[in-house]
């Protein structure tokens, strides 16, 4: 690159994902530039803060322009000192708090850890318990489990299902299962046995066969497995089953698994609710 | 709750992840109020925007006071539009990028998408391929690919590895396998063979013994597996393994997924780079 680098920090007196999250979705935005983004969590003593200023002011003395500071600290101490330091300080917490604070007409309470962290045993053991079960029920195995799914997915092996399953557990606590159509269950164009009983909950994934095929191709060059034709004729199948089944369809092509995840939770209705 | 609640949505033309998340680490700040948030995905297009403005309406005439809408919008006449919904809103994008784009002397893009979609597919597609190496190195098995991880994490049965590893892989793309040290690891205390090769990507979790006895309770109640005096044998013995073989060590009691992995990151020094 060309460009002039911009240094970039994120302090958090915590883990810092949620500053780094906001501050990747802003930064985003100014795709022609080349940030150097250096993430401090855990900056939760006197010592570790001065240290992070002594990083960020020789930033500043090195750079050609002086860096861009996201913080989220709880400690109001820690707020004050680190905006001395020779950059532009943005205060994501800060920023928002006081408008909060006074529509809801209560002052926060500043306790760290409140949003990363495990305040709520039993809801965090849940999120945990999903995520198990998210790989104790992976690829069509432990079907005897498939009564405790909130959501089992079923579609054509690399159509997305393992990782939106895991995402799901992960960040909703959902229990989801995920099953692999594959041309045993083509035989007849019926919906596997094993499925049956569980027809309220099943979503179909689909894909664009020739992204399936660009994706099997990458795990085994020229394989049966890989071959265009194939993935047409799975994809074909796949869908066939999904509408004579009326069972609830999304493509994953080229979109991420936020974004599945995000159309799976609309399409079901389940209560959506952040967890982790 | 004896208290009202307070109406929250958020509004996003994308997943609105970014706005979930940052709505939650701040409605966090205030335990003693009752919030119930809805989540409004997708939202792009005239009808769909009327048809949120006419719900937050609604449940401003409903509810005792305001609701509160926390929005990212790429679309500016979306965000103009929604600021005239009767409600406090908080335009999460906005409130930061004047001070950006002065600060960067560079208008932002204004493009969908680029936080939670997928605008770079080689970084998309390594990120999901690590999600499946996670699933297929889970729990000890498939140690032949352990030559493709970049850490392997080590620790008794429900110490917390296949939770951390499934996120360290999600949101880092880190390859990650992980190893459960058993009765059999522990005859010689010596560092299984199969690891042996790998010493620089070891990670040991730990955890309370008293804490592990709870979570093999609710798994296998008044197991030998659960035995209280079981589990404080295998956690001295695999603490023993470490301290011996010079594995950094982490406590993964009583904290979260996402504090384990922020402080792996940090002992590893691999490089922080959230991806999704």
């Amino acid at each position: 690159m060309g460009l002039p680098k911009k240094s970039v920090f994120v302090v958090s007196d915590r883990t810092g994902l949620t500053a780094e999250e906001l501050c990747r979705s802003l930064l985003t935005q100014f795709p022609g530039l080349h940030f150097m983004t250096t993430v401090l969590p855990f900056i939760d003593s006197d010592d570790k803060l001065s240290e992070v200023v002594s990083q960020i002011n020789l930033a500043s003395e090195t750079d050609e322009s002086r860096p861009i500071v996201f913080v989220t600290f709880v400690n109001a101490e820690y707020r004050k000192r680190i905006d001395q330091a020779r950059a532009l300080v943005i205060d994501v917490f800060s920023s928002f708090m006081g408008v909060l604070s006074r529509e809801l007409n209560t002052t926060p309470s500043w306790q760290a850890g409140h949003s990363h962290g495990v305040t709520d045993n039993a809801r965090y053991n849940s999120r945990i318990d999903a995520v198990h079960f998210a790989m104790d029920c992976d690829d069509g195995v432990n079907t005897d489990a498939y009564d405790q799914a909130d959501v089992i997915l079923m579609g054509v092996s690399r159509s997305g299902k393992t990782p939106t399953c895991v995402y799901l557990a992960m960040h909703f606590g959902l229990y989801c299962a995920n099953y692999p159509l594959t041309d045993d269950d083509f035989i007849d164009d019926k919906l596997p046995e094993v499925l049956r009983p569980y027809r309220g909950r099943l979503l179909g994934l689909t894909i664009d066969a020739r992204r399936l095929h660009e994706i099997r191709q990458k795990r085994r060059p020229d394989s049966p497995y890989a071959d265009l034709a194939r993935c047409q004729s799975e994809v074909r199948r796949a869908e066939g089953l999904y509408r004579h089944y009326r069972i609830p369809m999304s493509d994953t092509s080229g979109i991420s698994v936020e974004e599945i995840a995000t159309i799976l939770l609309q399409q079901t209705g389940i209560r959506r609710e952040l967890l982790g």
